[in-house]
């Protein structure tokens, strides 16, 4: 192990796609140094121009037991110290329930709620051990309210934000904070594609029907996980706030 | 196809266990025949005595893709339709979330996530060709709140909740109905044993937690899930109930 | 104070309005006794041919402090016992928040939260007294989601139920328990009128937005009610259960 | 009405008590200038030191329907602009609810839901006329769950949550944004005084029942409203989140 850093150190799971790479960037400008799962090389180069280090776990976005223990177990070997830890991930099925099938629920189970799961179990007790620190869960706002043609993902996902307060209940007395933010209408090339609004004729029309009447972008929800992330409030836990233009 | 009965049919998914026989005694005494699955003899002649007829289905207990399909396609083939279904199952891991493995999660999901998945998946389409109907799940009020010492069976239960919530949103048009009743703190022998509770001094104890500070009872919870199965009142769905002495 | 009846007794506060008649019927048929505001006497009639009696207290229908007292201390004056006792009130100002003043939400704060004030405070210290007994508020589906054109109600409701749950943990462990029923879209001449569903073409838009397609009865509404009223399940308290076709 | 100013502009209702100082100071770091209630000579003099503008306005941190439109004519002339608006309020009656009267209920209601609905009407018009902003309502995590000791309190704060709620609804489409977030067991005089924590033995009772085990900063606390206020992150609207130590 090396000698325990000054800076503070976070995980981001997945630093390749979505919200990872901004989470990163986000981190870095507030002096974390990062263990991320397959940072691509632009994304290395940007964060340590920011200052940071950081060091890229690959394969390490399939999030697994053993994906998970290594992002910590690297934390503790390259930095000696773990403060913070950020996860997404997410197995859309689409349709409506009376023509779904078993196969369905279980492959959007793993992905909603086994890969949390997993990052959870490796994280918690390295900062239960560690006598403090924050954990942010990025699930859906889909777990906070019915979604219309996607009914096992929205179970999945409300399963996964339970879970995140049952955590958060356990170890809340050796101050470990887990929070739970969930998104919906976030501007990426994976929802484009999946809801069609890669036309803009599609796009005007799904924005139309979302409250602020836009989608979101990245940059600002990793600006809105810091406050859960970055060790400036820690007397939070066991939340779950939707990021979602005011759909739930 | 037999000819299609007078009186309203209702499937008790469990008739041997839990609240299984109270609900067929309650529905027996409200005028419905009964699809059973695993009733007892006993069971069997008490109901019959109170007027109906009731088919109990081997094996049906055990809530699988086939055996669900079964309960309803008994119902049709003696009775010749389906007013109501109901179902409880149940799968609970204790202990801590730090001492818990992928196996435990999975155990737990398979008994409170997948068998309501599968008897949802069967009931809701013949309700729905019926143009109305009642479905009452049967939860666990760990669903609803952090629950300490059974993290993964509370994230699994709301997990539950959430599919009826989204069960119940698609098929509302339809005039069927889909509810769940979440209970904790139920005297039955299960129970009982796994909170030690048939030592009266556990008991003791264990009451002075509960809010109204005593266990509930099988034939009051059974009177509680007539009105959402009993057709007397068809206009809520989609609802979440906590039985559990004001626990939740 | 008389002898103590043998029926059980029921405080309907408003039996002139909305679900009230129908709710007195439900429990005249259930073998309770009644205290009822306002009753018509017609009303009266129909309940003592059910075999009930009842005792209309004239003006009760306005819940005040002393009205309210008054209805329980004729239950006691005239039966020796009160077992269940359950109201309804409402004051709706429509319109957006930003036309709206300080005397619109002062207004609908009387009639959604003062007047189920008046009405648990005069009720529960009886029932902690009798060592149990059950209460049932009223309030509307608004108080659970916001509510596009009636924020100001929404808000209020969403403080009447809270109260009640809060009644309901403080209480619990006397056997007491306190419940809210919240309804929308029910078919009644007040709503009719206010929403213009008086007129066929409105009423067949105003169904088309409503999950379930219809506006829902008071008959199947009171009958929904008495599992919170009829003494049959006493082990839940402080629930909310929205009764609005879908809509909560 | 001045030349509209470069640097974006808050209303912080209440500079002399709770977290008002701590929030000054906060958006004064993140560039903002300042209309603050009552701020004290001290704070206008350290907020100046750190580069912004303030202007106190005297009284208003009474909130009254005048106070808050003072507040805000006060932005727009002072500084030609307004970006956010943070406000709280409160006012506190302990003890049982069988013991309490209805002067209690509107005590709590005038401090807990006028007070908020001032503010609201108020602020709400001018960012939805300036095409955007952030509103922050600070209530207490009260209005999330029953709260033994306060019932009448937790009741008016789950209204005024519930008002936020609707009014973020009604102005999301014009980017205004307005979420709430709910304190309880906050580190400061008043709370101290309340609770008899300022024992040491008395405090180290009251932490042990608190999930996280100490008690809220309001500098932390300030560090987490500043993602509601500071413009970094605007795609999130109607939310709740508790800030209690794990407590709701």
């Amino acid at each position: 192990m090396s000698p325990t850093s000054t800076r503070p150190v976070a995980i981001v799971a997945n630093a390749r796609f979505y919200v990872g790479p901004e989470l990163c960037r986000h981190l870095a400008r507030r002096g974390f140094d990062l263990v991320a799962g397959d940072a691509s090389e632009d994304l290395v180069h940007e964060v340590i121009a920011l200052g940071a280090t950081i060091v890229s776990v690959a394969g390490a976005s399939r999030l697994t037991a053993d994906s998970c223990r290594g992002l910590v177990s690297t934390a503790f070997e390259r930095f000696g110290r773990l403060d913070s830890a950020v996860m997404f991930s997410g197995e859309i099925v689409t349709g409506s329930f009376v023509n779904s099938d078993i196969d369905d629920l279980r492959k959007v189970m793993v992905g909603c709620v086994e890969e949390p799961y997993h990052f959870l179990r490796a994280v918690t007790p390295a900062l239960v051990a560690a006598n403090g620190g924050q954990i942010l869960v990025i699930t859906s706002a889909s777990g906070a309210r019915p979604t219309p043609g996607a009914p096992l993902y929205s179970a999945a996902r409300a399963g996964a934000t339970m879970l995140v307060k049952n955590v958060a209940s356990e170890v809340a007395s050796h101050g470990v904070q887990v929070n739970a933010v969930g998104t919906n209408f976030m501007d990426f090339p994976a929802f484009l594609a999946a809801s069609g609004a890669d036309d803009p004729a599609v796009r005007a029309k799904l924005e139309s029907r979302i409250p602020m009447r836009r989608l979101g972008t990245m940059e600002e929800f990793a600006s809105f996980c810091m406050v859960f992330l970055d060790g400036s409030s820690r007397f939070t836990t066991g939340q779950f706030v939707a990021y979602a233009g005011g759909w739930a």
